[in-house]
């Protein structure tokens, strides 16, 4: 292993690499990592040097409260090649806005920018031939960060762990989605995490998950936990409903994620003057609209799966399919973000960010 | 280090003992450990033989589940020495059964009851020592499961660890308690996972009681997400209202987790003719009756500091100091119960086990 410290990053680089031992066209989401690892530790208050490592365990105490009360926050973004083997990130500013917010949330501390910026710039160069050139290929980005700190009193740790891990990915495909709308369960409470991306939020969907992938469906739409009537976002993605040609999408809220994915489709769909109404919509209106056949289209928008059309939904036991689209505009906006983020379009929104 | 294999069990023996170094008198809640700890493993489908073990940090992938989707869920509970030193539970069965109701609602396999009461009974036994013979003295005890499995796919993982860590505690003195009742925070939403002890509801919980515990109050009474009408729980307790000579509890739901405490504080209650209604409490009755004076006490109930009277709270900016009480119902009914944990009074409900 050599050792490079420059000032602001330890680098210890990993003498081999497992990348001739990973099938890079039958990648399952999130299975594989790379050669490093990024490390940063938070002490009483201070920040230490971020360390890059191999990827490998680590130890932790079995006290750690991340185990026991929960602090543990994340993000997903992704890293894209271009023709030129130039590598570029995706509006990583709103992520890292994003993180830190979940931070405050979960009374964890904020990362500095220069960490999770330049940490991620310098981790992702030296994993560089991780990520292909091809579209629908890239590199999952994970920054998290995790309670360390000992003890079972239920009260913030002392100690924090933020770390980046990075995933290569193919084209996210996962078959026919068909959806259920929730009528019992839900994902977050008025005043709760719903809109931070904490770890708690997900274990909180795996068992309804589990019941619906029984009943044939693979994600549930959530709804709003007190009455069940608005329609809210899916387990990791936004979701749009396109009634006639209008984009219907919930507003963003202290129960549901702001997506950089939802708001980057959004600023696309007004460029191109497609309609979006962005405000509450109710179960009873998406039946409505399926029964009268102006429900054209219901799609998830996320960092994985940048858009997932959705086939059909199931609500109080009866299943609404949705009409075969010729001319789809979930994949129309698909086609536009993807072309930005591989840069085969003017980036006319200044989101990519070259590393 | 000693290698004893019985049939179930697989034991290493610390060759030294911590014990020595630790001060009794001076122990804050939940900071130090003792000597050995239990694990076992759940690995696609099977349990494997739990070891008990040095306390030490364990080696986890970054990408383990517990770090990102938050499958983490614990239980807490106590044993107490009597006056010929024997080693006594209390109502283990309950938390045993509380445990597979979290695991089942966080998409997590249930643990075997052997793994879950004989691991700790053996663990226990190990460390016996760490027992102090004293009323307020005890082991807390702090089963655990995480799941360890890799991939950062939003899904259950395949592997689990299952985990006891033991910390000896003193009477739990946190000075005097003044809550106030929840306006716009929520620890947990119709349908989701409030009735599990799982890790996620505790962390939602630090930056709203953080901003309590700036303006002096040292917990939060949670109300109902929805409209924040109905006094629900604290943050690690129960809580029961007194008004004249009646005590009222909300009823556990969905939202509000089955305290052992609780429901032995009411079975005590009864027992002595002490009147309990187990209804929906709105917090405009008890603002009613703290004006109207009826209001006598308010407590929180949890295995860690069994009752904990409260002395005011505060409720849209205005604060209710509580009458201070010559014959508190909470202290006879904690006197009750700690009486029957140390085996100091008969135990009419055969709720205390023995080591
Ligand atoms: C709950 C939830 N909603 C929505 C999204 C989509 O957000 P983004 O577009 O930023 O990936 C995610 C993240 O993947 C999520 O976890
Ligand atoms: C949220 C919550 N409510 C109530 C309690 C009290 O439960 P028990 O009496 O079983 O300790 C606890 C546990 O300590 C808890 O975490």
């Amino acid at each position: 292993m050599s050792n490079n410290a420059n000032d602001n990053i330890i680098i210890k680089k990993s003498e081999t690499s497992k990348i001739d031992s990973v099938d890079f066209e039958n990648l399952s989401f999130g299975n594989v990592f790379t050669d490093h690892m990024l490390i940063c530790d938070y002490k009483q208050g201070i920040w230490e040097k971020p360390v890059i490592q191999p990827y490998e365990p680590f130890l932790i105490d079995p006290s750690a409260k991340v185990f026991h009360y929960g602090q543990a926050i994340f993000e997903g973004m992704k890293a894209y090649k271009d023709g030129n083997d130039d590598v570029w990130l995706f509006r990583p500013d709103q992520n890292y806005e994003r993180f830190n917010k979940s931070a405050k949330r979960l009374a964890m501390p904020e990362v500095p920018e220069a960490v999770f910026m330049e940490g991620m710039k310098k981790l992702i160069e030296l994993d560089k031939q991780w990520v292909k050139n091809e579209v629908g290929s890239s590199l999952y980005i994970r920054p998290f960060m995790i309670a360390t700190g000992p003890g079972v009193v239920a009260a913030p740790a002392q100690f924090y762990r933020f770390m980046i891990i990075l995933s290569p990915a193919k084209a996210y495909y996962s078959g026919e989605v068909k959806v259920i709308v929730a009528e019992h369960y839900s994902r977050a409470a008025n005043g709760g995490i719903g809109a931070a991306k904490a770890a708690g939020n997900y274990s909180a969907q795996f068992y309804p998950t589990k019941l619906a992938n029984e009943m044939g469906y693979q994600q549930i739409i959530w709804t709003d936990d007190a009455t069940h009537t608005r329609l809210e976002e899916a387990g990791t993605m936004n979701v749009f409903f396109r009634i006639n040609d209008t984009l219907y999408t919930a507003p963003t809220s202290e129960r549901i994620l702001d997506g950089v994915t939802r708001k980057s489709l959004i600023a696309i769909a007004e460029r191109e003057n497609i309609k979006v109404d962005v405000r509450p919509i109710l179960v009873e209106e998406l039946i409505a609209a399926a029964e009268n056949g102006t429900l054209q289209e219901i799609f998830g928008s996320g960092t994985a799966a940048v858009v997932n059309p959705i086939v059909g939904f199931s609500y109080k036991e009866k299943y609404y399919e949705l009409p075969k689209q010729e001319n789809s505009l979930a994949l129309q906006l698909k086609a536009m973000l993807n072309n930005i983020q591989y840069k085969l379009a003017e980036d006319t929104f200044g989101w990519t960010v070259k590393i």
